[in-house]
């Protein structure tokens, strides 16, 4: 039951922002504060924030907060004046990556990075055609927005391939190694159709952990092997660790869980702690490549904002330790949620990485169907009893769990708690 | 001479960022602190900015710094939570709006904004067809940037046309009921051209001061009448405010210089003096149409950081009385300056509204023949003397004067004074 406080806060947001602005929940929460993993409504009431990546070092960071006022006090204007600020945080950033990753582009959002992405992997090659997985979703511009919903697509310069996966895996009884070949062979022949194409193959973009598609268990040796491939063809591999990077995989970089190397990696949410940052690292030719071709300006990115407010991130993951604490509080909580399994039949698989944790929902384990209900059940009755987190993937039925970093082994216990009871109570 | 300092600084920029990242002046500058309408170096030279547009209440405005601050202990986070913080600043910002635009869509920049009035303008029309000025710059993003340099343009969704100006007209000797009507005739033309095309006709789109064009005068009556003619077309006038917005002119919006409404305004740069904050504002059914179609969320924005920046920015103009000491500030300062035309053959045309100024800078007034190499002289000699500005036009040859809205007559009066010296070194 809404609240008339809550009525009335949904009325005048469809007059001011108009219809359908999304929001979470049968009922909507009105958050008003946030400290650490806690955020507070109007009413005083604490929730457990578990859906939350942008604030990866908990809302309202004392060390963030003072950096960004700091910068605010001292400058805050563009880069065509010379400012080491950027340098610093751009030095830093690049050296957290693998070789040869050493040069950066800034932008405000993920979106903007991954419009840096494609026309950098467009100038580098020379090419258009972009392979992407096809439940994948990339950002909200004209053109990111072809890379959603792929498998609907007749757009000659975007194809999709279903994303690999160990749970529905597109044919039963392989082994990790025949998995990731059959799902290799659809990757050929995507590259191949483009090829063959007046588009050509310019890029494969994929999410290291495929966030959007469902977190799914990946084929062992299927990143490795597509970058091969990929570069074979003469292309490039965008990596979008937009979701995955910053420390959320229990490894600084989405793609170290899958023992690859992108060309271009681009980056987000996390990496400002709400403050827009964005931005691509990439070797330094192919950032040159881009430069030269479109002279690339972002009138409120580089500059001396961001560079602080990266840098205090930055800090405060290496001080407090926290890409480790991600792996070891993530892998507390899938044991103990994977013990869970045996007494609820919904919950069909459980899996991730660090501090980003999966629970397939299933309606029958035998026959895999999702459901999506059914999760969503469980999702208000985690918010009713003062827990947030959300629903994911390709079927929206996966029960997503992804707590600022700052997240700890209290916290997942008292996590795990609630959700015992939430099961006792609706699973019966 | 570039100091060691400034050597070692462009070296890693190179060497970070990449080569071709757009720097200003022959040897650029090093700020290191902003205050009102000055900045300083790193060797504690003084600078009068008279050219950022984005920190229009002042760089570091202790009352916007302040709101960002409390801000930011306080609680931000993505908008699928509610907040009032952004409704009330939804509220406040579409009232500054000329009716029936009532309703937003916030973004983190302007690219994003034009982004959204563009995808709204097709959800609206059901047509893909965009005409705009053939000199524009609308942003980077690679459906914005196809507005880019229209003249070359061979893409079916984009028509360019030649912007209406008086300095350089495309006919001499008109009335400007006459003129305003010629390039109304290539409006309809390219409105035409479209409408038989595949894509059809969905909206023009002009910056309502033809900023990145030169800041030209329009002739009179051009911007009424073609609004009247986008809507014959079934087409809808997108508005890009990113420029010429938040009381710049002397007025609120650029389109009040010009008197029409446009059905959709795109803002941007000045909106959060700095955060990255932008939107789209535009009556609830067109606002409606584009949530219906897209769904549209954008994670870093209608967050209560921007809304209380935001917020904070609308009160500091109103409080301070910027919008009206824009127009008068820059009057006087453009009287002034039309004094000096008398001795100085370059400055062939002074023109502007509010604090935003254009000097024509010509090698024969008589031919009207653009001096790129020339302005770039002034601009750099003014940059000596400790006063930023920069160049824009279709022929790199204006003068730009653009500093924040804070900027006084003690500062017009200083830079009169510089200017006049410059000019006394320079033209003889």
């Amino acid at each position: 039951m809404a609240t008339p406080e809550i009525d009335t806060l949904l009325a005048r947001r469809e007059r001011l922002l108009g219809v359908e602005v999304p929001t979470f929940y049968e009922e909507p929460v009105h958050i008003v504060h946030g400290e650490g993993v806690w955020l507070t409504d109007s009413e005083g009431r604490r929730y457990l924030d578990m859906y939350n990546n942008v604030p990866c070092v908990g809302h309202g960071h004392p060390r963030v907060v003072e950096a960004m006022h700091r910068q605010t006090q001292t400058l805050n204007v563009h880069s065509r004046y010379l400012h080491e600020g950027i340098l610093d945080y751009a030095e830093r950033l690049t050296a957290l990556h693998a070789d040869p990753i050493s040069t950066a582009v800034f932008t405000c959002t993920g979106t903007e990075a991954n419009e840096v992405a494609l026309q950098m992997a467009r100038a580098v090659t020379g090419k258009r055609g972009i392979l992407a997985s096809d439940s994948a979703y990339h950002g909200n511009s004209t053109e990111v927005r072809k890379l959603s919903r792929l498998r609907n697509n007749d757009d000659p310069e975007y194809r999709g391939f279903p994303f690999p996966q160990r749970y529905r895996p597109l044919q039963e009884g392989l082994s990790d190694d025949e998995l990731a070949g059959l799902y290799l062979d659809e990757v050929r022949s995507g590259i191949a159709d483009l090829q063959a194409s007046d588009a050509g193959f310019a890029a494969l973009m994929l999410c290291p952990i495929l966030a959007n598609e469902g977190l799914p268990d990946i084929p062992a040796g299927f990143m490795p092997r597509v970058t091969e491939l990929v570069h074979e063809a003469g292309g490039v591999f965008i990596c979008d660790e937009v979701q995955a990077g910053f420390g959320r995989t229990g490894r600084w970089w989405g793609y170290e869980t899958s023992d690859f190397v992108p060309d271009i990696v681009a980056m987000g949410k996390p990496m400002g702690n709400g403050l827009p940052l964005a931005g691509v690292a990439a070797p330094l030719d192919m950032v040159n490549a881009f430069r030269k071709r479109t002279r690339y300006f972002n009138t409120f990115a580089s500059s001396p904002l961001q560079a602080a407010v990266g840098m205090a991130v930055i800090d405060v993951i290496e001080e407090e330790g926290l890409v480790e604490r991600a792996a070891q509080t993530g892998e507390y909580m899938r044991d103990a949620l994977r013990e869970m399994q045996e007494a609820c039949e919904a919950m069909a698989d459980v899996r991730g990485d660090g501090l980003f944790t999966a629970i397939e929902w299933v309606s029958d384990r035998a026959t895999r169907i999702p459901d999506p209900e059914g999760a969503d059940v469980i999702v208000n009755a985690l918010k009713d009893r003062g827990i947030l987190m959300s629903r994911a993937g390709a079927g929206a039925n996966i029960l997503k769990l992804r707590p600022p970093l700052v997240f700890e082994r209290e916290h997942a216990d008292h996590f795990l708690t609630v959700f015992e009871a939430v099961l006792r109570d609706t699973q019966s």
